[in-house]
């Protein structure tokens, strides 16, 4: 199957064969040694699905044999491949299951239907088996949204690979209708053959699929300028066990409670979205990614307001904060020829006297995507504000490495877990007179976790997504992992920084989603009366509770 | 009480003792004798409230007691005057229906509580007495939003006029903490004191509310840069018959189906919005309102859709079609002195000269808000697209006299009521390949009607909101009434407009909202499922089926 390039190895991140290469980043094995005391860098690692022992499908030949008719040929799999790469999402927690070879609740069956109509026939058919139903799209879930909870029926899982199609481009209102399971990355090379572009970049972006980014209420890396998914998205068309939804390609109305809003963050529990109309835009001819330094992330995150709240939007603001600016700098790649080496070590000099040696710097990138002119009009925009703040422009080769690297880190995370280093992220967001107090209590709770383990750790955050209101705040935190407690060491750090987001009154995410990781958090922050609410919205559309159990809900 | 300021006439638009002044106003009267044979011109008339006849109070004495004891002394009403001014809102079929001086339907109390406690209290006491609640903001629905439909033990109106605080400005985030009972122009003026605006201006700005704007999923003049009050809510709490629903102010997030959009246009059937978060911006130091003459509607909108495709987001752009342009004219205040009403007719021969005559041109306004310099700025980002379409630049007196009388145009309808003359407005939208289509069948559907009838009529359209996608198209119709059949002649056109909006796949409305006379065309282009939702979300709310009967759902 043409999709399968799209998938990813079945243990952990990214293109089978493909790691991040630890032997050409010298920074990175400093890092490990000097921080976490790694003795012996592990290079290379892989793991056979063979090996993996995994529960028996519960599903019957009968069933099978139904869900084919309905289907047609190779389009139901039971095999264990399938279940072993649909069992799980990308999450720390998946990736720490995986490598111990074992699978305790892979799903019994896996479907590939072609439209809605198939669809419509697996719901029913599934209501009334009272199997469970997983919706499956990239599988990049690190919130545990794609981890099967059987119903008494069992567990099919719909992987929507092969409804991938790009229907149509409207070229003057500018909308693209596509098929729900299209990957990021073969949307927008045909978009780009058109000219136009969707402008959303998640960092899952090469394995992620259109109709996975609405149900989770993705966001790009470019959401500052284009929006998170709920505003690309003008219509859609979802199948419930109830039937089909369709919410016709539409601008703003005032016709009472706003159905896709309702449905983009489902994750799933109430149907499966199988075709969006997404507003897309004229590809950008240039990208200009530019950093400056700032003393700390205060003044930063201030200056990146002013701007947001002038009216002044670049495609990307990213700012880190005092620890994550140092990691980064650490983690960059450094120039391979020798000159350039030479200039790179240099211009850290410079920084160092100009003031903004280590510790005495916050990293802030700005992207500009537009015409070179417009580029050049929104640097010296963003210019202007920052004259009144305290910082230093450092060019734009941090930015082209970023750029380089956006998608590359994720695959990071292994070579960790190879060294015995637990890494992972998590994200809230808040409005702007708070921000600099969530990032404190959640690094404070993260750090507090970690202590008490008595493990070596690191753990930082950046600013990611910008709104005139308020801001995303994204955590990344690196410790050594306890041998035997990996799992629980990593549960009681999640726990700690989720239920400091919780206390703060942040949302448990701000573009992950809830799944099954977050759930418990996010219903410790709602209220009876939109439980009640969303417990009526999940009867509405699947009374027998077949869809996504234990999602969300 | 001092919200009494912001209440209108009882039977008719404004101000009491302010109207549309025609004897100032030649173009208007002329208007009426050439194009509706109106001979003798009634410039005044008025109505008095103690003349109406309306529905005895079905509400005991003991019940009013009782909501005295909740709500304090001077809080409940059921006096006529008070019951009258509650009864309906200010659409076309309002406004006949109050000339007959005949209530059918009054609600048979009418309360002013001050905070959400005792609005808990009074929904508990609606609940056990089976008592219809509707809540009352500032009654200018135009769609029956606020019509009583009785319960078995009858109607009550809460007001919230004196729940009309602005509690605080966030100066960091820019948002405002504000009372749902907050009336347009104090909600501004307070805001512009401290440096801000919230840029929110429908028509009706002078005598709506906050809540208002939100229960109805409302647009103001400006919500093409601005955005409409979905966009502008970043927080809200709502009282509903089972419990209080608070919505902290936030920014975006990944938590499931988005609750803020499930009770924005909500339109009082789950509950009472009491209080809002909104965000608010930098007070804009000046305004610079320009026009164009295009030769078409087409060429002119599709000038426009290439502003905001290109990110050109002026504070407004208003696209009359040819019929509206010459009614504008016609209707425009002429200058009062004599030199410029020559110069003003020399600028009309000019425009003729030009080749933009009389049917020979479409008006377009374009607003922007900023200093004087991003003026000029967006202004030249203007002329620049609009330099490739062919327009005829013509300055700024249109714009300044459209600012004066914005506000002041829908007094006009009771000038015409008193002359025979029907006239009413209705508004939708759809996506820009659609809206040259959609702007023809609506038309087409009014003639259409009216021609049966016989009548003398007039029907044009604009463009007001507009967005990347697609934008709202506004449509007034004007006619000689029907005597003796003023309610059923309205309703054949009313019904095919409708109709014809259903048919085509557009919503009933873009931002006046659904309310009693929408619905069945709101029900009509609903799916089943669609339908169940609403349903479910009625009944996680409000399972007594208390708020505001019949409206929406």
């Amino acid at each position: 199957m043409k999709q399968h390039g799209y998938r990813m190895k079945w243990w952990g991140w990214g293109r089978e064969g493909v790691s991040f290469d630890l032997a050409h980043r010298q920074g990175i094995v400093d890092y490990l040694h000097e921080k976490f005391a790694v003795k012996e860098v592990i290079y290379q690692r892989d793991f056979n699905w063979r090996d993996v022992v995994l529960n028996a499908s519960v599903i019957s030949f009968s069933v099978r044999e139904k869900l084919q008719n309905l289907l047609g040929e190779n389009t139901v799999f039971s095999d264990d491949y399938e279940r072993i790469i649909h069992a799980y999402g990308k999450s720390y927690r998946d990736a720490i299951r995986l490598r111990s070879l074992a699978i305790a609740q892979a799903p019994d069956v896996v479907v590939y239907p072609t439209n809605g109509e198939d669809l419509v026939k697996i719901l029913a058919l599934c209501e009334e088996l009272q199997i469970a139903v997983v919706p499956f799209g990239g599988g990049t879930s690190v919130v545990g949204g794609l981890e099967a909870l059987p119903l008494a029926g069992g567990v099919i899982c719909v992987d929507l690979a092969r409804m991938n199609r790009l229907v149509a481009i409207d070229e003057t209102a500018l909308y693209a209708r596509v098929e729900a399971g299209k990957f990021g990355p073969e949307l927008e090379e045909e978009l780009n053959l058109r000219g136009y572009t969707l402008g959303h970049f998640p960092q899952s972006f090469e394995f992620s699929t259109l109709g996975g980014w609405a149900a989770t209420r993705s966001a790009g890396q470019n959401s500052t300028h284009y929006g998170k998914i709920e505003d690309l998205v003008i219509g859609l068309t979802m199948v419930t066990p109830r039937g089909v939804v369709v919410l016709p390609a539409g601008t703003h109305q005032a016709c009472g409670p706003d159905m896709k809003n309702i449905l983009i963050g489902s994750e799933g529990v109430l149907g499966i979205i199988t075709e969006l109309c997404v507003k897309v835009s004229s590809l950008p001819p240039k990208k200009k990614y530019v950093s400056y330094f700032f003393p700390d992330f205060a003044s930063a995150f201030t200056a990146s307001r002013e701007l947001l709240q002038n009216g002044i939007v670049p495609a990307l603001i990213r700012i880190s904060d005092e620890e994550e600016t140092e990691s980064m700098i650490k983690l960059n790649r450094k120039p391979a020829r020798k000159l350039k080496r030479v200039l790179y070590a240099l211009g850290f000099s410079y920084f160092h006297l100009m003031g903004f040696g280590a510790g005495k710097r916050v990293l802030m990138m700005v992207g500009f995507e537009g015409s070179r002119k417009e580029n050049e009009r929104m640097h010296s925009l963003v210019h202007e504000v920052f004259r009144r703040y305290r910082n230093l422009y450092v060019g734009s080769s941090i930015g082209k490495s970023w750029l380089k690297d956006r998608f590359f880190l994720p695959y990071l995370r292994d070579d960790f877990l190879n060294n015995g280093i637990l890494i992972d992220t998590l994200e809230t967001a808040t409005t702007w007179e708070k921000i600099g107090d969530l990032h404190h209590r959640v690094i404070a709770a993260i750090s507090s976790a970690f202590s008490q383990q008595g493990v070596n750790f690191s753990v930082f955050a950046h600013i990611s997504h910008l709104y005139k209101e308020g801001a995303s705040l994204y955590f990344t935190f690196v410790a050594n992992q306890q041998k035997g407690r990996e799992l629980a060491q990593w549960h009681e750090v999640k726990k700690a920084a989720s239920e400091a987001i919780v206390a703060f009154g942040a949302p448990i995410s701000h573009h992950h989603g809830v799944g099954l990781d977050h759930r418990e958090y996010f219903l410790a922050a709602l209220g009876e009366r939109e439980k009640a609410l969303l417990a009526s919205l999940k009867n509405a559309y699947d009374p027998a509770g077949i869809m996504n159990p234990g999602k969300l809900l």
